[in-house]
């Protein structure tokens, strides 16, 4: 976590230790910055029987990456994500650690904080390509988030 | 596992066991038969930073739900598995245990049959349906599966 600005080390150690299995895969945050958030996920301890990395643990790293990204990007304190809808397109076997980078246009969180102040809800799409050590894309991830204001009284994230 | 016939019961430890991740996640086979499997996986251990079953959990109970489906329908002697493509639409948040019950046709599976003797390869969707402990659905999955012949001097699944 050495490229993660002091304001926004919360959000990393959310996104890794937020959720027990989620921990538990060891999902990384390798850096946050404003709108933008790099995390990985180790094959270690996360191959299926045959040595591959198991689908399930691809999953994670694309919703977490997602759940990072929205601490790098709206205001937490006000708001909560919601996984709406996920689409994951499986096109070679992971045979090592696998990552993602991911970010959103200022222009995108510009839209999502007027609706959610109009509207009450906004639904944002990313695209995430999911590469391999050498950087090869071996999956691509569609994902649908839905930001809400977080109802009062209920306390989703650390201060 | 007491509605699962005896030449079943390989499958259904192996769905259970056979990947560590999905082992400790906890995902239980409660039937299977021909063509027909049900699964649950439980909340307990399951649940996210507010109480709701954590997405990636949601989305291993679909994929093993498949990888189930695959061995009561399908050679898994002679061919394997991988999945293709998955869609997950989160409809409302799992506050209990989660349960899928899926099939295939004998249509669907005669076609896949007949398309791996002739290309070595077919693609088969899976329609799911995932409901809490009250019957109400609360996830939908489609999920693409592509079955292959099993490389030579490659165990996949268990005799």
């Amino acid at each position: 976590m050495n490229m993660i600005e002091k304001k926004y080390e919360n959000i990393a150690r959310f996104a890794e230790k937020g959720i027990p299995i989620v921990e538990k895969i060891g999902v990384r945050v390798l850096a946050i910055s404003e709108r933008s958030v790099e995390l990985m996920v180790p094959l270690e301890g996360n191959a299926n029987h045959y040595g591959v990395m198991y689908a399930g643990v691809i999953f994670t790293l694309a919703d977490i990456a997602g759940g990072a990204l929205f601490g790098a990007s709206l205001d937490y304190r006000q708001y909560f994500p919601t996984l709406k809808e996920i689409n994951l397109k499986f096109r070679r076997p992971v045979l090592s650690d696998l990552f993602v980078s991911v970010s959103l246009t200022g222009e995108t969180v510009q839209r999502v904080n007027d609706e959610l102040a109009s509207a009450g809800k906004a639904d944002y799409v990313m695209e995430m390509e999911l590469k391999n050590a050498t950087g090869e894309v071996t999956d691509r991830a569609t994902v649908t988030f839905q930001a809400r204001p977080t109802p009062p009284g209920l306390k989703i994230f650390p201060d």
